[in-house]
């Protein structure tokens, strides 16, 4: 199929940015693919689309999106696909002891470091179709293409299944690429438990995924995830592609108010110490704190848990979660500041105590100029509009990017939603990145 | 037993209050007894408190407190101890269809209307030994002092333990008194579900007290209910017996605010529409309208649900509880009003929508002058510590009142403290409490 044919099969926008250099900082693999030189790889939109319904009827809810939390049911199913898909590839598959799944396309020269490709499975409680999925399916169609091609490519090709990239079931999000890089310790992330105490060790047991594999890093040469935006901006700017120049830097906190449980009725209002009131005083403040900070600073809660929950029964402990976000490290810090300071002001006018805990954090992250470079070299020869763009949401490519070369790159999401059943990318838009995902990877792996 | 040792038996306190006129408007039962011409009754100090320490281990907690939700196995349990007791009496006992346990106790004049006794056995998730059960087993004691003694009183007595008073499983407090004066439909509340989708109606058979009798109103000459005072004031004021004037106007609702759920990170706050940031905003001021309206005034905010409950996603729906009290109804009902005004206010803010439901409602109560007399009159003539007091907090006489002549009294509780593990009352006014129910029942019965 000639580049013509490749073009109209996306949604192509103008180009809306100057043009980009088409330049490669890889000095060990293949320089960037010359425009028009050689053909380029043109992804089966049937096939892909195909599984693309197969993945999203796996635990898929009566809104279109996914409930598909980490190691549950839904989560094995969706693996077991995988996994049946992988061998029909006839790739060498490995399962680590954290439960990522990997496989192996051997290439040309099996002694130097692999292109490493994929996302993730797993949703949140509600979530969307496209959020992690989009990546794997373009990841393994990128496989499925090569093998139609018949291309041996120079480096080893790894596909990757990160366990819990979401975070939400097991409250550590992106965690198997955290032990993976060795940022998390193994045996404390297999005692993780969920909210109806199950450890995640027995959950990955339970559903036959707890590998034998170690979980360490081996020396990877690139790795390329495919994301849909997750925010408004290349909609609005109408361009195909955002190849991700980094990631905010993230702060979670978990807040627990103590306070004192008593008759809502014969308590007169002075003699309370009411941990729900305390909360709602503190919570409404940590809203309006991104205001006073930075234009892209952001504040979350998402969480919130209330003992004794009972209507008539003042509450005496009231727990919450606290999301905080900026692409400027200092502004994090000062927010985390912010946040307690006034917790202690409405504990003070309560008379309530409190603990606060730094649940989880990591550094704004910059990505890999070599990666970012394959990206915007492939855009171009693909005639595919796009920008750079800086991601306010964490993913596995910034963990892996504190150890090899990593990079992303976003396709659009409409209005932006995301972590919600109504989350949508156009077809055209999925099948764009699919191309432009998998030529920038032949480049990184070298024909 | 003479006077003077009952005496002895409880804490006293000196009388603070004017001589309380030794009245009744009793017209088809005995007068009052005059002071010191017979023998007054003294309880088994030692049963009642055996029985405490039995009924108090079914659904222990380890704070010393009852998790002994209506309907449970706990629920079962403690049923199936109080069933037995009233065996041993010999009692007639009849389970109604919405459980309700009521047991009779022949008089001479089994053609006059029954006096009726007794309070509820269910607890709080987190509750105190001696909300409700304090009642029922003081009840209990009073039918094995006449026995000890030998008495045939008059009218017959009926004990009753109401099902679900606190209204924490399935939300309807006070229900079974509800349903007995046909304030509410049996079959709705059968139909009540708890959090996890179980019907009280199959929670009821399943615990084997889905009785056979119709919930129907007999007539009752005058129902009387002992209970913890669950406010400071008794204590403050040194006294050993509340003689309730009338019981608080409450209102319950149900507040659902309707948000947008998004991610945490790449949303930017100016196009949130953030459900938690606005329930936030209104749980506070709704904190704060009871300075605004009444000394009297309470406001609580005592459970919160929200959705997906996820740390990095922006909630699109709280659902909180309000609970509003005075003994003025005007006051309730300004209360209802602005609560809603600062929902609206909240929801402008944030570009979010509600839902305000009334889920139960209850107007203020002023008790029998029969019942509140028979009280005093019996306090004085055991030169007991009393006075007169309003309770925050509705009861099963609130109901039993809109049909009948009912009163309450109530014994100290230390702090105030209740729906709390901590809850608690020295034993001696426990038993000094004790010793006046059974001759104020005494005397309503009459010899």
């Amino acid at each position: 199929m000639s580049l013509g044919e490749v073009v109209l099969m996306g949604i192509i926008h103008p180009v809306s940015r100057p043009f980009y250099p088409v330049l490669s900082n890889d000095t060990t693999g293949v320089k960037s693919v010359p425009r028009g030189e050689i053909v380029m790889l043109t992804i089966d939109e049937e096939r892909f689309q195909e599984s693309f319904e197969t993945y999203s009827a796996i635990g898929s809810t009566n809104n279109n999106g996914l409930h598909r939390l980490a190691l549950t049911d839904e989560d094995k199913h969706v693996r077991d696909q995988f996994v049946a898909d992988l061998e029909s590839l006839g790739v060498d598959i490995r399962i680590d002891q954290i439960g990522n799944i990997f496989a192996r396309r051997d290439g040309q020269n099996q002694d130097i470091a692999p292109i490493l490709i994929g996302s993730h499975l797993d949703s949140q409680p509600y979530g969307g179709r496209y959020d992690g999925q989009l990546g794997v399916l373009t990841a393994l169609e990128t496989l499925r293409t090569l093998e139609d091609e018949g291309i041996e490519t120079k480096r080893p090709i790894e596909i990757v299944n990160w366990t819990n990239e979401e975070g939400s079931r097991f409250q550590h999000a992106m965690l198997g690429s955290a032990v993976f890089i060795e940022k998390t310790d193994l045996s404390e992330a297999l005692d993780l438990t969920d909210v109806e105490g199950n450890r995640l060790g027995d959950e990955l047991t339970r559903i036959g995924y707890a590998g034998t594999d170690a979980v360490e890093p081996f020396d990877i040469h690139a790795y390329l995830e495919l994301h849909i935006e997750q925010g408004p901006i290349l909609e609005e700017h109408g361009n195909a592609i955002g190849v991700v120049d980094g990631v905010f830097g993230i702060t979670w906190l978990r807040a627990t108010i103590h306070g004192e449980t008593d008759h809502a009725g014969p308590t007169p209002m002075h003699t309370r110490r009411d941990a729900m009131a305390t909360a709602a005083d503190a919570i409404s403040e940590i809203n309006r704190l991104p205001n006073r900070l930075s234009a892209d600073a952001v504040s979350t809660v998402g969480e919130l848990r209330v003992e004794p929950d009972s209507i008539n029964v003042i509450p005496d402990v009231v727990e919450f979660t606290v999301d905080l976000r900026s692409y400027d490290d200092d502004v994090v810090a000062e927010a985390i500041e912010r946040t307690e300071a006034e917790i202690v002001a409405a504990c003070n006018r309560h008379g309530t105590t409190y603990e606060l805990e730094e649940i989880w954090k990591t550094r704004h992250t910059e990505f890999s100029p070599r990666v970012r470079d394959a990206i915007a070299d492939t855009a171009e020869s693909l005639d595919v509009t796009y920008e750079s763009i800086v991601s306010g949401a964490g993913h596995d490519a910034t963990n892996v990017n504190q150890a090899f070369p990593a990079g992303m790159f976003f396709v659009p999401s409409v209005d932006g939603k995301t972590h919600n059943e109504a989350e949508y990318t156009a077809w055209g838009d999925c099948v764009t990145g699919a191309n432009v995902y998998a030529n920038a990877i032949l480049a990184l792996a070298g024909r």
